[in-house]
């Protein structure tokens, strides 16, 4: 072989070194913080072989809520977004929701009255547009939905709207033998439309609020039909009792970002061996939102006293992260 | 090396190939029947890279009933007797059951007193034995009790009364990639007491009948309160709303052994592509028991007929399997 040749290699090969180093971080999106630290300290530690905290693969479960974890949930949680818009293409099927609340609040875009109809309204409104369905069909009415609805404030598709630095998070994870599972007040079905494709999270995986169900035969034709039920809300205390109930399992870290984790926080906390609780305080009114104790939407309070208290992993999104979303250019702070 | 050396080794590894012929056999306790051949077959197609009935790793989803198709049913279903054992344990902290039915005729072994409270007798002393407890405190009585009740008939241990054959199946599966879970009239905490251990099935792909419960913060002890009251009854049209709850996704494989199985077992065929359904038939009335139509626990009758008529997979465990129990030696028929 002629030299210039094998030199014009070497060339090339230099050119990768810096690609080839950002491959090997596992983290490229999180500033070498407080955190990002304590992620990786406690990811070494437990998986160690032979160290003092080595916890097998089959143990090693982490949870993650979803919404203001994984992604936004301003102005409203997005569920509840695509719960109104749902209002609004199905109104031609039901005039009465011209003079009926909270149907008629949200056809008007009343928002005084739809505030007032409280949690009362929200559920119906989750009934008339999350039953009523096979799950097949709800699943992929929310696709739809995720593929033309854009949020009203970026512009963007909502599965864009995810945290890139909590996607690397998982990934690493994942990488390192824990399974990642979704532990979310949102509803099972609407998070498994998009979760594998969007966190690399299968169905299997995802865990929240359900609604009733029951199997029907229709000359035939089998489905199982959503009915307009809550049998489970996933939140607060509602955490770790579906962990313990689906997972059957405690999980060695757990992630959240609002008092509705708490509960789930402490429950993995309180296991025997080294553990991981985390909260993402959302701090970035620049390219994200700020808020946590006020907030009615993700409210921080109670969870951000015991995170400080117990020293929990608390991370300052405005400070830790190098970019928020995917579509973010890196340094864009 | 010198030669007679070289002649032993030669030597050892002809003795070596019978055990070398068994252990590439994965079904060793199956008769080289229609339901071998039938599970054998499946696997090859849905596993070949390339041909038209292939199916991802991440979609080979197997599901098992418990009772009466991992391990055996009679004369009642190994949680009931459990049940019993639990009542008359806890009997000197329950002075008013002497008086009290249906304990009252659990303590006397009156058996037309206890089958005269029927369905409502049989809850109460389900509440009663299986909730006022946290989950892990009932796991940890499940197997005090596993590790030396003894069967009536057999007197061996519960978890010895499982089917060899089964436990190949779950084996050969894993071993081609399918994840394995049970879906079963069971309470979810009972069988997870014993799942991993007897079947290698992990907690996380038990599925059951469920206890509601309650996070429980005592003074910083925190824990998992079961509650007496059930939230799903795992059971003929519930086990597929069970499946599309927890798992999300439609097995390719199902094996029952009675009619609270058939809507779990048309749910699996009713999906697109090759798929595979299985009844255990119970045959054998030396080995085992011989039950159908007629008999109160683990009754099959209409599932049989559709069986037979879909031309499902129906395992006449007579002349099927070789041996039943781990502890039966081969040919023991």
């Amino acid at each position: 072989m002629p030299q210039p040749l094998r030199l014009r290699w070497l060339f090339s090969l230099l050119f990768l070194l810096p690609l080839l180093a950002m491959a090997a971080d596992p983290l490229p999106s999180w500033y070498n913080g407080a955190s990002r630290q304590a992620i990786e300290q406690f990811v070494s530690a437990v998986t160690e072989e032979g160290g003092k905290d080595y916890v097998a693969p089959a143990e090693r479960i982490a949870v993650f809520d979803n919404d203001g974890t994984l992604w936004s949930e301003q102005p409203l949680y997005f569920e509840v977004l695509f719960a109104l818009d749902e209002v609004k293409r199905l109104a031609p099927k039901h005039p009465e929701w011209k003079t009926q609340q909270p149907f008629k609040a949200v056809l008007e875009g009343d928002q005084k009255a739809l505030a007032a109809s409280g949690m009362d309204g929200m559920l119906k409104i989750v009934a008339a547009t999350h039953s009523g369905m096979s799950t097949e069909a709800f699943i992929a009415q929310t696709r739809r939905w995720l593929a033309t609805a854009v949020h009203p404030k970026t512009g963007k598709p909502y599965t864009e709207m995810v945290f890139q630095p909590m996607l690397e998070v998982l990934q690493y994870l994942r990488a390192n033998g824990f399974r990642t599972y979704i532990v979310s007040g949102g509803e099972v079905a609407f998070m498994r439309a998009f979760a594998e494709e969007v966190y690399g999270i299968p169905p299997e995986q995802v865990i929240g609020t359900t609604l009733d169900a029951r199997f029907q035969d229709k000359d035939g034709q089998l489905s199982i039909q959503r009915l307009p039920k809550l049998t489970h809300n996933d939140d607060g205390p509602g955490k770790p009792v579906s962990i313990d109930s689906i997972i059957g399992r405690r999980p060695i870290l757990a992630f959240g970002n609002s008092d509705g984790d708490l509960q789930m926080l402490q429950w993995t906390m309180a296991g025997p061996g080294k553990r991981f609780a985390g909260l993402v305080h959302h701090t970035d009114s620049k390219r994200e939102w700020a808020y946590d104790h006020d907030s009615k939407v993700g409210r921080l309070d109670k969870a951000l006293i015991v995170a400080n208290k117990q020293g929990w992993t608390v991370v300052d999104m405005a400070r830790e992260w190098q970019r928020v979303y995917p579509f973010d250019t890196i340094d864009s702070q």
